[in-house]
């Protein structure tokens, strides 16, 4: 008689669940939920228009997972729900939302249903930047020892920027709520009736460190106000795969699975993954290649890495250092490339092989020899948010000929954003954090000359996990650790992991040559990112002066 | 009763002729004959293949447009044969070709027929770059006078970099040539049946300066054969409107002209347009904007401008120092654009408004303001050879984000290659020679987005020149010159260049703008192309060193 868990990840526009053998980790169903309101950037249902860089969710939606998309995957897995010993779930982050005492979201209530404050901030939320740098600045004015822990620089994503952000703009909204809650937390206390927080969370979106968020002193100088966040965002505190109690009834009723069935701990996304991927050792960097990469790994010390989002002990798994980094811009580079720079006759000619469009542009740049093309790419199109943490930097394009053609292009966008990971992991080793082998996960495995480059381009071997559901399967990882199948999420990891698709082993001859490119790609990155020239800020200057 | 001339263009793809009234320049009737063989890069016809760079013609094609496009002009504009009194015609340059001594082209002769180096070398033809680097080289080290009114180096298009490959690769063909005639010249020669040589060519593609050729201890350096050259290019010198004689009776059986008509000195193409777009007084530039962009002008004095791509004596009109500069990729960027790099839908939307896609383009792009897109481009995309006179350079592009549009990167096209025409103007006035307004030719007046950018970053009055030929209207202004219907080319021009179409004048705001943005261009330049990095040279030899 089998034992099963569910995980559920909560993502940007969906919801999925997941049903999976604890024995082993196999995935035996699952089932998505599209969240009808999606994402709200133009203004709210019903409700006034928001104002740009504004992005807000509905918490309906989110419930509405656990009452369609869990008991579909049950039945979808063919497994009796008695059998079901565990829940957990992740979320992206930092979403978060104001509730009353009982968890209620302000935007549920009648009178603040009009109040854009009053709805959850997804983590694209980006209209707290002002905030953002305000924090930043104070912090290194004061010296905070948890600055350094996040590269120097605070995020207008994370969480004391949101809630500045709500503070001064409607302050009423940030008095009526009675607790601030990361939406995984949320979640969490629907399934359990009890309020916890994670410890990923608290860590690594909520400045968290040494067992302290950034003091009423500090708080009081960004805004007389503000210290009255912290009993808002207090509570029990849960190391990743930590019990936060059992399905309360009316849970049970959502969801179609037993009461008081374990709940566990709220998670990240990219971070429950690393126990999906079986990258939860030191040594073994997660990389989840998206729309965005972000880059996750444990490390047995605290180092300082210039441009680390955070290094959070416990943050990924308990009685280790967590490390996340990334690159902001990914997969929507090579978006934009197809949506906005491709010209016509490659689609209809991909239509004809019957292949999607990236394949094609692969298989027509695959076989030229490494820098046969005479390009080179930085990878900024959405800035840099890797070892320079700017904004404010754009992409750039060198070695242009008459003779280019679009799949060079495209490839050199490819080598570009493994160019970008590289320097990621070299920061990691010079600040003495080892990098052994890479696990990639995310939508773009599914390129496998992008999986090559990035073997040849980081000199390591980097491994592809088979599961579509990464994210949800390290949350089914960590319920089975919290209804104490297992004893932590390493042994669970061990046990659960999805098998590997491949391996990709670096060339030797071509990682050679893109050594030489590589040394092209720092010399134009440092150029550009570090002071040698200010002409991309005086460029994004000159467009927002243009155009106010 | 009017008088008339005729005026024939010999360009790369065709020849034009157009007929002319004397009195005003009118045009009144034209006819067009392609070559049919075009430009020959492949093969010879019937003959071997050619290596690559490789660019040829067939002289019998420039014959037989003389036979065909010349009576059809004189037909279509309805004038008797009678009345025209002058002949001129103009062709590309450097496009050269060996003939016998009576003037029969050794491609014409069945023993030579198959050797390549017998037939015309077409100004693009680009496989004697090896030669010209030595040539270049040479004259530095030796610290010939001449050097500098070139801007410090030769092309591979010259007459003396093919005349040396032909010495070297076909020694045969070389001594078997008992002249070396520039196209124009050679088409002279079968007008009137006396070989002369025009003074532009001589100058600005041959590197005659002072009276005299390079000396033949310059040639015997290069090699010990080359100073047989000399006696093959010598003959009389004829001015710009100088008179080479008269129509013979084969001649006049070709055009349908009366024997004895006067024919003019040949002429080079952009160098006869100066007279047609009124553009021969000191200060007048003009601009031929086409694939490349050639810049002529008039000056009183003889200065050396960096980059500069030659300054005769006498070149464009007799008594002046002309100029020539140019920019080595302009309208083949933008259709490297068109081709490589916008999106499929923009030519449906451009069909369903009834317009070229260019103009769609332009019509999206117009009405941002001057760095509202926050892009800036290096239009080095087939190298400089401009102020940087480097082949090896190639096209940048910065200031790239997610929300960046096609038609953003269009305009940042189309402002690169003015910022580029203002480095030239720049460096003219740097050197003391004075710019002040410019005159656009060439099938890129077309767009009128193009000519506003122009006017706006080079801060000067653009006129647009009203006729469809404006190179046939400046030879048929020298024939009106050689027939003695004018004392000069100057006053010839007065009477009988274009009519503007229009005048751009710059907007003070926009101009201003594009001072900020043109700041930016400069520091890139210099950066990519003087040094600051190597990067752009560094990726060309990966390139090479990859594809070999």
């Amino acid at each position: 008689m089998g034992r099963y868990v569910v995980g559920v990840d909560f993502g940007t526009l969906s919801g999925r669940a997941v049903v999976v053998d604890v024995a082993d980790g196999a995935e035996l169903g699952s089932a998505v939920h599209p969240y009808p309101h999606g994402v709200l950037t133009e203004r709210l249902p019903d409700g006034p228009p928001l104002p740009p860089d504004w992005a807000l969710q509905d918490p309906a939606d989110h419930r509405d997972v656990l009452r369609t998309a869990v008991p579909a995957a049950v039945r979808a897995a063919g497994v009796d729900p008695a059998d079901v010993v565990g829940i957990g779930l992740d979320a992206t982050s930092c979403t978060m939302l104001p509730t009353r005492a009982d968890g209620t979201p302000l935007a549920e209530l009648t009178v603040l249903r009009g109040r854009p404050h009053a709805w959850p901030k997804l983590w694209k939320h980006h209209a707290a930047q002002r905030q953002a740098d305000r924090i930043t600045a104070l912090a290194a004015e004061r010296g905070e020892s948890w600055l350094p822990r996040y590269g120097g620089r605070v995020s207008a994503e994370w969480q004391l920027a949101k809630a500045l952000q709500a503070l001064e703009e409607d302050p009423e909204v940030f008095h009526r709520a009675e607790r601030w809650m990361e939406t995984a937390d949320w979640l969490v206390w629907q399934l359990c009736g009890r309020p916890t927080r994670n410890a990923t969370a608290a860590g690594f979106k909520g400045l968290r460190q040494d067992g302290r968020y950034p003091s009423a002193d500090f708080l009081a100088a960004l805004h007389p106000e503000l210290p009255a966040l912290l009993p808002k965002i207090d509570g029990q505190l849960l190391p990743p795969g930590g019990r936060a109690g059992g399905l309360t009834p009316e849970a049970a009723r959502w969801t179609g699975l037993v009461g008081g069935t374990a709940v566990a701990a709220g998670g990240v996304d990219a971070h429950v993954t690393a126990a999906a991927a079986g990258a939860v050792a030191p040594g073994r960097m997660l990389a989840v290649l998206g729309t965005s990469t972000c880059l996750i790994m444990n490390a047995d010390s605290c180092r300082e890495v210039p441009g680390v989002c955070g290094v959070v002990d416990g943050g990924v798994t308990a009685g280790r250092w967590g490390y996340e980094a990334g690159q902001s811009g990914v997969g929507d580079i090579f978006a934009w490339y197809l949506d906005r720079a491709l010209p016509a006759g490659y689609a209809e000619e991909a239509r004809r092989r019957g292949v999607p469009v990236p394949e094609l542009l692969d298989a027509l740049a695959a076989d030229q020899p490494v820098g046969g093309h005479g390009l080179l790419a930085l990878d900024w199109h959405s800035g840099n948010r890797s070892v320079l943490m700017d904004h404010e930097l754009s992409g750039v394009l060198v070695g242009l000929t008459l003779a280019t053609r679009p799949a060079e292009i495209w490839r050199c966008l490819l080598e570009a954003t493994a160019f970008g990971a590289r320097t990621v992991v070299e920061a990691f080793e010079a600040a003495g954090v080892r990098v052994d082998e890479l696990t990639a996960a995310g939508g773009l495995t599914a390129n496998r000359l992008l999986l090559r480059i990035y073997a040849d381009v980081l000199r390591r071997p980097l491994h592809v996990v088979d599961t579509a559901h990464p994210a949800a399967l390290g949350a089914a990882i960590h319920a089975a650790v919290a209804a104490g199948a297992y004893p932590d999420v390493e042994t669970a990891s061990a046990a659960m992991a999805a098998p590997r698709r491949e391996t990709w082993h670096p060339d030797p001859a071509r990682a050679a040559a893109y050594d030489e490119l590589y040394a092209e790609y720092r010399a134009l990155h440092d150029h550009f990112g570090r002071g040698g020239t200010e002409v991309l800020h005086r460029l994004r200057a000159l467009r927002r002066r243009a155009t106010s």
